[in-house]
């Protein structure tokens, strides 16, 4: 797998998020979080809770697809100045194996950045297994430049 | 937009969905409620809460993500026999605005089915403005279909 | 469907593409030829010939991705300023029936458009019934604006 | 990156394949020769050509999207039976840098696959880099199966 040579452009957002647990918004419903994260690389995971699965007794996909637009913008933090900002733009997810429980492990990494966009790949594992993959965009923001509004 | 004539197989099935809020899983999460549901066609919504709203103050991306999952298998249990299933296999959406407040309203349509799959697509509106468009593929298993061990 | 209203920016454009036949590029090797356009709406289609055929009896799925990939920067030159141009950046497409003969035709459509980059949508039609659906990002430079490095 | 253990089940294809180069068909029009192949991985590549580059002076992203539809369909038969056959029914891919010239070198992975499908990731390199991603599904009848009329 190719990935860009990133410089780790705010080193304290690592320090504040690695071993740390989302507790509100749709993350903290899911209850993600981060394991590992280094420059254009992160892990990030949530335990699979009764509320997840659906009455077929699988998780709901859409647990999977907000893991990954979530983790599709934070991983690019690391390689932004502080102030700086990224949102998903588009992605796309499919869905290999149904999920009725354990944990779920996204794997994010960067595969390319200009000042304005990246594109991100994504992993998840569920007990050892590859349950989904996911590629998208986001739109990055830095803090240095200037507004030029759009 | 074209779409194929789909016979209603399960009308039960709207009638018990529509006005229908979620009360669990990630789309009670949401607070997704059923607004209008015929054969191959799906008008869902939810309220942005503060919750769903991000540090940034837009909703985060997931919420989206999450609903445009949950009507794709969803708009197509009125035309499959009771008993029948549907799983998103995999999707992707491209969101197209920020959404601060109101309320998503996603409406999904059938594009093609075929007895194990079907293609659906989906248009979400905020505040009368097109937010987010997505398509994807779910896998359908009639009840009517002997097991076939795949 | 929701489109937005665009702006006519260069209507030589549209008096140039339409009736034309690309006689180069993938373009050409697939025959594609302008059939109508307006702001923010395209439609494009060609004729499937023995070569887009394969082994199997059924055209080559890439002759369809090499169709969308073309409509969806094609589609945004009327509404962008002369000297301006679009490039997809990234897309997805569902087959979603064989195709083994007659003109494919494709009705692409601007759902979004901001000054750096737009969101299309597109049908592709065969003998009557849809075949592909696909959505995708250009990336827009228009003339007007100061190259800025990136 | 994970991939699950695939069974060669038609050796035979890929000594036919390795070393040739298309000379048909959409394919053939790039010029896609198959560089490695084994179970559940495919190496293909053509050289860009002056026909392949627009009036802008880059690569029409269609021979891009093109080669990664035709790999996502290849890669299968070594690990199909003889007869079976595979095609693309949905794929997505990003465009990371503009390519001018060299050669575009696709590598496919298998991700997962079932009796009926399979899900493959691509990355294309050009010239050292990587100029996109891909990942989609292809359908899949083995040849041992019953005919069972969908």
């Amino acid at each position: 797998m190719t990935r860009p040579a990133l410089e780790l452009a705010n080193p304290k957002f690592i320090d504040f998020m690695v071993g740390r647990r989302s507790d509100g918004g749709i993350d903290g419903y899911l209850g993600i979080q981060v394991v590992e994260f280094e420059a254009g690389r992160l892990v990030a995971e949530f335990d699979v809770g009764d509320d997840h699965v659906t009455f077929i007794g699988n998780m709901h996909g859409g647990c999977l697809a907000a893991l990954c637009d979530h983790c599709l913008g934070l991983v690019l933090y690391p390689v932004m100045s502080p102030g700086s900002w990224a949102a998903t733009t588009e992605f796309k997810v499919n869905y290999l194996r149904p999920v009725s429980g354990g944990t779920c492990r996204a794997t994010a990494e960067v595969r390319s950045m200009t000042k304005r966009s990246a594109v991100v790949t994504i992993e998840v594992e569920n007990e050892g297994r590859l349950v989904a993959v996911a590629q998208g965009t986001c739109t990055v923001k830095l803090a240095e430049e200037k507004t030029d509004g759009d």
